[in-house]
């Protein structure tokens, strides 16, 4: 297992360029390839349902979606990259919601990774990380609805987890409503979002130091 | 960021092939290998618990459950390959929940992935993609059981979400029990289903159109 | 699709090795590269927030928090590897949870790979795959909890999915709680997780053979 120590106080050196042309350059790999591809037009013409979907099982899109689509393949000569990196937070409340999205696009960036995926995942099991909105009002929401479906209750009688000595049965529930993991695709270098989509790690059992795993991997 | 806009009209030509051959041939990469691997046969015989897990924490399965298993590894001298393909979605309804398999699986088969792994996500923050049934006495369920969870309201006061204007504060909410995205194992070209696992966009609201993202990694 | 039929009785044998020299020797690519890259130390000193992010949207991580990190960037000249594996279990209560932490461990062994993703999902849409704590008071808690969300009821009246002749409804709503599937970082070759992070496998509709699926990619 790598360490759980978080270290600052270096930076990323040129090293970490010159082991890219040393993995790009001597083999003759070809240059990476890009090409856009479109899907046929529909039959009953442009803008609504594809019909020559290779679909294995399931009913087709509703003509009334107004169904069309946009795609890009990548082909590269470049063999596959990984990168890891922890982030350690402590959260002064007990249940709150922090936006790691510039976290996170940072790490996409130092990875060098331009087509891929990253994961990035509570390694607590009381915690989550998830996508959404940026909005207090809603946070406001989630913390009272997340309260209302697992309410927090010290009590053995209420969680049998808190038998064990602790008091937190409530925050292994609300983290199983909020998830423990997002994955994102990575496109051209970065994480490619919706107009609102951001990252939140979600506390439910704070006042004490946690991780955050990020892990890259794609060429 | 990739373009937004989805274009219809094109075929995906040749070139595609072409760029395969292009990455696969000129460096001399051995062919794709691939074998069957099996696990050893239990101590106590075959069809229960394989013995020598080299498992880190945790509980071995109990034998009453008639473990086994079947396994393939594969090696390929084919650099890593990506694919991006957004499809856009109108869904008249405030909620609905539309079958995007077919889709799904048609960009996989476009990818030209044989191995790998498919990110499927909304592109919002108000609709899921998910898996489960294809039943529409199952859909009618889910919409009930969401709306018991969290209600449609408009009002401010019972969403602070709504202060801002809108009125889909119940939206972020059903969003998170239906999850964000699904990652699906891509293995001999296809997706790796199970007997009825279907793929499906979970709009919570609608009535605009929104936009899905299929990132497939792999070789 | 690959065949459903689980198999015992063979080890992986000496081909596995032979067939990961044939990859990554004759065609000269360089030994795989590995460094530890650091943060840059924050401007106010060490051990507090990294200013220089190159975050896109959102807020910056509180000073409270003391946020640091730690990150190492694997760069390997072997082409990716792909790893599959069913596990088939068969849970003799309607609902219950079985710790698979020591088969996906195993598999990820098995497969070779040092830097890449652990794809685990339930194949059927009555179960899950999650992470939490190996605690029977909270397995316990879980299942009083998702009886109250989504309780057991075989009438069609309650669950219009039990119309199919099927008693299962409630199912398939305790399976969109607790998610169909994880996505687990693989770092050195292991399971790259936090303290008490162990993977599950949840059955909601038990009493016959279901199957998990384990795909893995990365190098």
């Amino acid at each position: 297992m790598p360490s759980d120590t978080a270290t600052n106080g270096e930076t990323i050196g040129k090293s970490q360029n010159d082991a890219h042309k040393i993995l790009t350059h001597p083999i003759g790999l070809p240059v990476a390839h890009q090409e856009t591809c479109k899907v046929p037009a529909p039959l009953g013409g442009e803008g609504t349902v594809v019909p020559d979907f290779a679909g294995r099982v399931g009913s087709p899109l509703p003509l009334a979606l107004g169904y069309n689509k946009h795609c890009t393949v990548h082909k590269s000569g470049i063999a596959m990259k990984s990168y890891r990196e922890i982030i350690s937070v402590h959260i002064p409340q007990r249940m709150d919601f922090v936006n790691i999205t510039p976290q996170v696009a940072a790490a996409v960036k130092k990875s060098g990774v331009k087509e891929g995926l990253v994961l990035v995942n509570s390694m607590h099991i009381t915690s989550s990380v998830f996508i959404n909105d940026d909005e207090s009002g809603l946070h406001q929401d989630y913390k009272k609805w997340l309260e209302y479906l697992a309410p927090f209750n010290a009590s053995p009688q209420v969680y049998a987890h808190n038998r064990t000595g602790e008091d937190n049965g409530d925050a292994h529930h609300k983290r199983q409503i909020m998830g423990r993991e997002v994955v994102v695709a990575i496109t051209e270098g970065k994480l490619d979002f919706g107009t609102w989509e951001q990252i939140f790690y979600g506390e439910f059992d704070g006042r004490r130091a946690k991780r955050i795993l990020i892990k890259i991997i794609g060429e």
